[in-house]
């Protein structure tokens, strides 16, 4: 790809992805509003901007990463924003994981102007940010997915269109509400047969060949020491925050209370996160619920 | 192998597995309580004996696969039960999911008498039971379970060694707690997307290659029409009952009680199949939750 | 009292208010965007005016009774908006039971105006509507609730003053959700001593004078037959609607959600009486959970 | 009264009971297993025997008060217990709050010996133990209960008889599952109040005359400061431990399970004490669920 492509947010997940897409022949203008994720990026050899609005221009493409509805919000709505000066038939991708009703308030505003907006998080985590085997969950029209696709492509493997603006967003919320509960059951599995004498670890491998399996038995396993790589093994540091699984139960009760659905395991899951957080565990491991409800 | 083995419960389960021990070249003394049941071995060309007693004269293995706790502590204690004939070093291999309480309490009656005993119950379902593919899950001395392991893989593949007497219960517990947190969470995830537009196929296949993936997305889908070949798609017939989850959870729980452990979506889950049987879904299979928590 | 006053929402809460304020010696002009409920308030003697716009001229007192939200911001926001009209000084009481957050846009518009505005949410039913014994859970500036005192007690007994803009709702909010989860939990303990063979009216009266007491044991208890005068003792006609409970709860979720509170029985709750709506209850008094969680 | 009574277990709530009845004019025999609590008993005025057998020679009424299914199964049963010497015609009055299996396992070991027993747990804390104003919640024959009732009215005022043999403790554990719910649900209802802004005080004042009332408000508030003479103003001292309320959560969970029922709520709670005891809080008053749920 020869794409020029402004890209927004440098964090964990973002800068990884943008050194992927400069691997793949784009110009790459990178921005951050942390000056320390500004050095880093320029350290990995992107062309850094000094605005979000210098980044954007000239760019056929402009991709977002950025950790809540309201810094989607500020980036492109309002007289600042960058909708206000990107020329008609540039393409969008917002790959955060916001709010559906945000996605498509953006949606609505690109529309207006002639900019064609995708929303797509992600699911792969860190690891599969630096891979480049992201899954993107994408929303927005067919048409505009195709013309995406070769950026996709340069940062992920799997594609999946789930419908309409939002409906990425909506389907990422949905299999993050699975995981928040299938992580705590998993460790709530685990404290009830430890508190009856089994090891952890064997039960861990026998559920991992069960119909109990699953991410959290296979990969990132809740129980210090099951699995060497996980973040339980090493005091449930990095990994997905225990707050940023607090935060996606919360769009998900949100989508929920739109539609009139019942998520019971969903709402309580929530729940046990905020008393995780309260228990002063909001920065570690989502993993770390087994602390809550549990453990040695 | 040469061995005799009486088996005890020629249900769904206990059937295929009796036949193939049959096929390794054991001779089998076969035995239920219903009498359709031992017609049904016999047409399959199962030896069957009138009464479990019988069944087991000069058998040096005993397998039970039995419906709940109190078959179990019928077919073995009392004066009745086969306890009081079985000969010293015969080895008796209970497969039913009952409470760790009630194989405790046989294995202490057996260990008076010279006989050995595992509990062994299993994972696979029907299909594992009829392809010779289950998973034991066995609690009980380890030396025990060395002259079991041609018995057990007469009938399965994978061998969990969980620990002693009970131990194979409380693990198959723990993973069935799971599977039934699970299931309900998938369900209720795939009743958000739907409600937001979403069409339930491209999210389960979506969610089955991400974090959120489990034996509910890929094997078991509880929407019909995702998975032809799973109950959902058949009118949710066959498969694992809701009201056999709903008996698991309950052990599940009683073990969390006598443990004092905080099982709380566990105990939800148990509440919401509870509910689901009192709408009247009992018989169908356990993936029926999704007619509860919200299905077109 | 001789205060003209613009009574807007006539439904069941709504009338008996307006006609006690009449009562007082107030002039009501009184609107409903329902004919039916103006040709109802006719009936009863109100003057009835042809719009809200109309009812608000030469009042200087605004009185609001709506169902949702969206109701509260049509009224008086916008270009057609009763903000956009009333002139400075005008107080404006509304008593719907909405969004903390819409009430608080809605009093920022108010206050830009010069327009003096209270939230002040009900508790007491059709009954002490029509008694005239509403207690009054206010938001506002102490001022403003000294100077509406007069008309609020022209319709009820208690007046709670609970702080700012606003806070008259989630006070609200906080009872209701209390209310909700109190509820369902005594149809849970009436189940399960019933399923024991335990009188549903003996176990009541029980609890009544005891430490499980509440609201739904003394008055509006959930089991047919135990109170004569309550909902469930008529087919769960009348009263509290289960979708109005399933709002409330809805908006109590919201605001955890704001608050990053952990709410677990309160949002468990709510999808009980979610499930309870899907079981075709949503129309019948919120007390029919008992149908739900087990009842004869 | 004139009559000989036996009473074992001298614990906060025994020892006021034993003492309310010798002032009837009835000889009391009292017992237990501490030295400590004997010798506070002996310099309240009371007889104290050398062992409970001792103390049940000569007496025409038993009445014991234990905090466990346990040490009632040993107090009455085996070669050991009372059962084993109690002339036919005694009167047994147990009033611990235990499961309703054991009491009718100790209730059919007495019948087959000609021994009147009546399970006769109490509500009313020891406030109403000092006073004499104790609730009973009793199951057992009622004309047993006739000839009990001038005993039970020595000590208590308000007498349910709720069924036969165990139907007492089957009430008791509803109530107390209500309790624990509805406390729970206040702690929820104020911690979120309080986020917004809300004074704790001025929000339970309202709730107390609202329909979200309950003990949970009027008595033992679970804010600190609310009220002067709760538990909740002295650092959860005192009252009524949070493991005693697990304990009668997984009583009410286990009857749950025996019959089949659904108590969502209920077994939330439960877990949310469990939580609170996991987090240091086992020995406090069960109102300590607030600084689970939320508190300054």
């Amino acid at each position: 790809m020869s794409t020029t492509i402004a890209f927004i947010g440098l964090g964990q997940m973002g800068l990884p992805m943008a050194c992927n897409l400069q691997k793949t022949g784009c110009t790459v203008h990178a921005f951050d509003l942390s000056s320390q994720a500004c050095t880093k990026a320029r350290e990995l050899g992107l062309g850094v901007a000094a605005s979000a609005r210098e980044a954007a221009e000239g760019a056929a493409v402009v991709v977002s990463m950025l950790p809540a509805s309201r810094h989607v919000e500020s980036l492109y709505l309002g007289d600042d924003g960058l909708l206000a000066v990107l020329p008609a038939g540039t393409l969008v991708i917002d790959s955060s994981t916001i709010a559906p009703a945000t996605v498509q308030a953006v949606a609505r505003a690109a529309a207006a102007r002639g900019v064609l907006m995708l929303d797509a998080p992600v699911s792969g985590g860190t690891v599969g940010a630096a891979a480049g085997t992201l899954t993107f969950i994408v929303g927005g029209p067919a048409s505009t997915l195709e013309a995406a696709r070769p950026v996709l492509q340069g940062m992920g493997k799997n594609i999946f269109h789930m419908g309409d603006s939002g409906a990425g967003q909506v389907a990422k919320l949905c299999n993050n509400m699975a995981l928040g509960v299938i992580m705590a059951v998993t460790a709530e599995a685990l404290a009830l047969g430890t508190a009856h004498g089994l090891d952890a670890k064997v039960l861990s491998q026998m559920m991992a060949v069960s119909t109990g399996r699953s991410w959290a038995t296979e990969v990132c396993n809740p129980w210090p020491g099951v699995l060497d790589n996980a973040p339980a093994s090493r005091g449930y540091g990095g990994g997905f925050g225990n707050d940023l699984m607090l935060k996606d139960l919360g769009l998900a009760v949100e989508a929920a209370l739109g539609a009139g659905a019942a998520v019971p395991l969903g709402e309580l899951a929530r729940n046990l996160y905020a008393l995780n957080s309260r228990a002063g565990r909001g920065q570690l491991d989502f993993s770390s619920i087994q602390q809550l409800l549990g453990a040695k």
